[in-house]
């Protein structure tokens, strides 16, 4: 259906405004995601938002008349308001003019089918939503199947993480586990897991790589626990000739993925 | 000379404040960097901080000791001050217990030697202050010799690209340019200008690299301009098997930096 919303204190404003917080997002099991662009792609994906929220007197926009068109034929709300209005859901001075609310996916590892891809990725306790969305991107980029969260991670709904996927928040499989149930999981069939390491590793160009292979990343400031690299099936070690041991998580998942999928392409 | 501070309105305390303001930065000549672990790389590559700035009372530290130490050595102020005082300057709850005021380097092309490194990172109108940051880190990393940014890119001196560096802020060259001042600045020497791209590109594996090689990265909304690319020796393609079509610009530097690296050492 399609509204029009003029009011602050309306409760649908609040409601959206409220999935800017974590809390609110897991109760209503909804998220937020922002901009044309981004919207387009979740189309694309064949996701639509349940609420589409638009500024009023935008810009005539064929992809927005599309999305609209959309989400009213699935049965879903579109509305109209403010600019203002807008800016306070999205707490930005200059919001995109458009955004909407989706129903979060199934994040099981019961969901995943690790045979659907040669490569996954894991993070394990990630904590900043920008690398978490930049490895969800490079996911799609180099054809993984989908990003698995162990431990205590961001969470990959927050408005950062679905901005900084480029829209592969709607592409990917995410799946969330703590370890000892991740590693459960991968035992009980094909998978082999990989970590860059300094421990008995190998060299990363050239390694052994098979598939499905799950290239596994650590904290930020911690890495990985030394248990967890203990597990890996191989270890590989990248070229550090700086000062510095370590990479940024998601640029070191990436220089990996890119490796693996060379080599597997020969 | 070691002083302490107890007031909020002390002038020090504003001006060390200030300097999380870009306008202040570039009038004074100065940034700051915050974490102990930080200003011992800073330290450990030959940067000293002019102030340094400790909470009273935190744990004692051999590192931070042994800063102190060469901060008064070498002519800097020591500043004791309050908790409260410290989160007022690092506009942050839970500040690290110590943080450092820092001269700015020289960022002029001029003082780049090309030959000092096989591989320079480029980024064009780079704005998030971790890509930017991000970027340093993966250049030291790889051994490239520095970081060259173009056009209107983010201030690097910011206090968010500096942590991002992860101390590689002090360990790379840094240079800022315009796009025509340093094409001219390259094609006066030796120099293999590549990009990323999907314009006349051959594969970036196996790619014909040649030090120094410049790998530059655009802006993370529009990519780089069509002209840039044109100029550039050499164009390569990395494989997007998503939705998307690009990666993030970090990533995609890093990809292709390793890869480069590589390369050379054939």
């Amino acid at each position: 259906m399609r509204h029009s919303i003029t009011g602050f204190s309306n409760p649908t404003v609040k409601f959206i405004k409220s999935l800017r917080d974590k809390k609110h997002r897991r109760r209503e099991g909804k998220f937020l995601a922002e901009g044309l662009r981004l919207l387009t792609d979740a189309r694309e994906s064949g996701r639509l938002p349940e609420i589409l929220v638009m500024a009023e007197g935008r810009d005539p926009h064929p992809l927005l008349g599309e999305l609209e068109a959309a989400v009213l034929a699935a049965g879903g709300d579109v509305i109209e308001t403010t600019e203002d209005i807008l800016s306070k859901i999205t707490g930005k001075d200059n919001p995109q003019a458009v955004c909407g609310v989706y129903a979060e996916f199934d994040t099981s590892l019961a969901g995943i089918d690790r045979d659907a891809a040669p490569i996954w990725l894991v993070a394990q306790a990630m904590r900043d939503p920008g690398n978490l969305g930049t490895m969800l991107r490079t996911a799609d980029a180099v054809g993984a199947g989908g990003v698995i969260l162990l431990d205590d991670c961001v969470d990959p709904f927050s408005v950062e993480a679905v901005r900084a996927s480029m829209g592969a928040i709607f592409t990917q499989r995410l799946a969330t586990a703590r370890w000892e149930e991740f590693i459960d999981w991968l035992r009980g069939g094909d998978g082999q897991l990989v970590a860059a390491s300094l421990r008995e590793a190998v060299p990363y160009r050239g390694a052994p790589y098979a598939a499905p292979c799950f290239i596994m990343v650590g904290n930020e400031s911690r890495g990985l626990p030394e248990a967890y690299e203990t597990a890996c099936d191989l270890r590989v070690t990248m070229p550090m000739k700086g000062r510095a041991d370590s990479l940024n998580a998601a640029i070191a998942g990436a220089v990996l993925a890119y490796e693996v999928i060379a080599s597997f392409e020969g």
